[in-house]
């Protein structure tokens, strides 16, 4: 069981998760908890560091960030124990959870379960303080981002445990975003892969990299909600899931922008020399279309990055505007990406005109396309964002 | 150096310590820093776990309230380190302290030398999360009161240093409270029986149960200020110190209240029964004073207790009242204790006579009188408290 930031967010929370893992163990389970840091703590903490400087040593940025789950660990033993069940904290060092020196993002190498599970074979729960571990200098060390995610499935993995539930405050995984498109159904399961290309969807419920290590362990994650007893989504693979429909979510999201460089000269490896600079500046390049003129000697170049990644994009690509010979650049911000995912798509041809056409029939105009095997994305008006949400979800019979 | 939790208590008051630690190490001295949590941070989790429950398990408690030092020793590593000093922060179980598993007022047993040793000769200054030790059985302890100060002490000790110094918000110790008498004046040596005697005076830069680590194990402490780099006052043992005046400092409580049981029968063991439920419900009696009265067979019992106590004490004297067959209770709480001490008083005979002078010139009643080698305390009304310290003050010659 593991319980991320908001749902130990203020005492009464951990009183309530207290009573919820008390409810678990009276039904006779054997449990292990994960917990993350206390809403906000984590980011109070690294505000402190960042006051100090940009350059923070990262081993003592470690030792900082990891306090939050240490505090949130013990506040919620304490409430465990005041109920009348034997519980205690357990840091990273303490199990240990050995990962390497990378820190601030640093892999899990190793859990030795001998600690706990003779803590458990007592019959006491075990509360870890998720995303942190010990390097192999005995140094704090951090798994960086969707740490406490990381720290739940490897703990499913080498204790060779029943389950893994992550709980959180949303219900699961929706078909699409409840609060643009009331018809959004919760989703029972999900495929790894599919959980993935969800990232508008499924990244809020759970971190890519926590999913991508659920993935490659194949440990089946049920993604649930502390405020209810009702079952929420379990992200497990592919070949677990009876697809009977085509498509099983559709996402969205608004951070993208678009930039055309018109009228570029075209001559092999223009393409490349355009994307260099950006990559090396860590700048995502998502979708890219490349038209030829007619005359054959200028094409268009569209791609699109992230919305603020847009004013440095344009910085970088004027500097080498010489070399680039270019007409013009046009830019536009107000583009939104909506995408169909579905692992029953590779075996549906047609996918692609069904999706085009209900748009179609919406006035929606599109703007660039990519596709993957379980994913067509779609780049849109801004503004035509809900519609085309609504009718894809009702054209893959979703609603 | 040990650093209390004002002197770290924001990011601004951290990269000042880095640069008094970084002014230090430059003099080409080897350094071993202490530090306390930031201020306020420690009451803050303590009000956290109050709130999950009044009898949160002290274990968990330590686990709770070691995070705080875990936090404010890695904010100045890292602010050292960006000085371009080497730095690293080391918590107790990394070092490791080992102490008893008396949870949350844990004794040091032993502090391993060697790790930090090793970091010192490689150029580096370990920052030592104060307050915290490890248990038997690996698990994290607190010190209690005072904690941070007594680490300090116990790595003086155990390390051999030169010198142990701790940074404070003040300049040292003074005569009195520069804040009701502007002539006080800094001590620059004080025994450390003086120290524990100065409470009122002492407490506030250095904890008692400290103080007495060091007398025990004559570690003479520098107490000095962060915001000076003018020497402040080294606590040491007596035959150090060349004793040319009397009184060492006039010390003052505001926290006292006075109790008279009248007309107690004069019988034996009565004032054993007075007591005996005070002490067993944790009520500090400080002076005391039997009067008989004419006829032989009552008596008054006056004494004093901490003023929050008060309410409590009249409770549990009143349960009693069938035994003690008393008259009445009075009970006055605008009272207050007024000390003079100093080591020089042995050798000097006529220092109460002195004092009595001094304080009835001032037309100040005193209400009640203790006396120890090194002390002696009067009771007077409340509102004389300023006027008596003045006229001691003055009278010793300590203006």
């Amino acid at each position: 069981m593991k319980f991320g930031g908001t749902s130990v967010g203020s005492i009464e929370k951990i009183q309530k998760v207290a009573n919820i893992i008390k409810k678990k163990h009276e039904e006779g389970n054997e449990i292990i908890v994960i917990v993350s840091a206390m809403f906000g703590v984590t980011n109070d903490l690294k505000r402190k560091s960042d006051s100090i400087s940009r350059n923070f040593d990262s081993k003592e940025l470690d030792v900082l960030l990891s306090s939050g789950e240490q505090i949130s660990s013990s506040l919620l033993s304490g409430a465990i124990i005041d109920l009348g069940i034997k519980a205690r904290s357990w840091m990273g060092w303490q199990i240990p959870i050995l990962t390497n020196d990378n820190y601030t993002s640093s892999q899990i190498l190793k859990i030795e379960t001998s600690n706990i599970l003779k803590f458990i074979s007592e019959g006491g729960i075990p509360i870890i303080a998720g995303f942190q571990g010990i390097s192999p200098e005995d140094r704090i060390t951090t798994l960086g981002r969707g740490g406490s995610d990381l720290s739940a499935v490897a703990i499913a993995k080498f204790f060779e445990t029943d389950s893994c539930e992550i709980y959180t405050d949303v219900e699961g995984i929706f078909t699409t975003d409840p609060s643009i498109y009331e018809k959004a159904k919760k989703i029972d399961k999900i495929s790894y892969e599919e959980m993935l290309e969800m990232a508008s969807l499924g990244a809020k419920v759970m971190q890519p990299t926590a999913v991508q290590a659920s993935m490659i362990n194949d440990i089946p994650v049920h993604v649930r909600s502390v405020f209810s007893e009702k079952s929420g989504t379990t992200i497990i693979s592919q070949s677990e899931i009876d697809y009977k429909k085509v498509v099983t979510g559709v996402a969205y999201s608004k951070n993208d922008a678009k930039v055309t460089l018109v009228g570029v000269a075209d001559k092999p490896g223009v393409a490349a020399r355009i994307f260099e600079p950006l990559g090396k500046n860590n700048i995502n390049i998502d979708m890219v279309i490349q038209s030829a003129a007619s005359d054959g000697k200028k094409t268009d170049v569209t791609f699109t990055i992230k919305r603020n990644d847009l004013f440095k994009t344009l910085k970088l690509i004027e500097k080498d505007s010489q070399y680039l010979n270019y007409e013009k650049i046009i830019h536009d911000d107000k583009v939104s990406k909506v995408s169909i995912i579905g692992a029953g798509m590779v075996a549906n041809p047609g996918v692609v005109y069904k999706m085009f056409s209900a748009l179609g029939c919406e006035q929606i105009n599109i703007l660039a396309i990519s596709t993957s095997e379980i994913k067509i994305s779609v780049l849109i008006q801004e503004d035509m964002t809900q519609k085309a949400v609504k009718a894809l979800h009702k054209k893959f019979e979703l609603d």
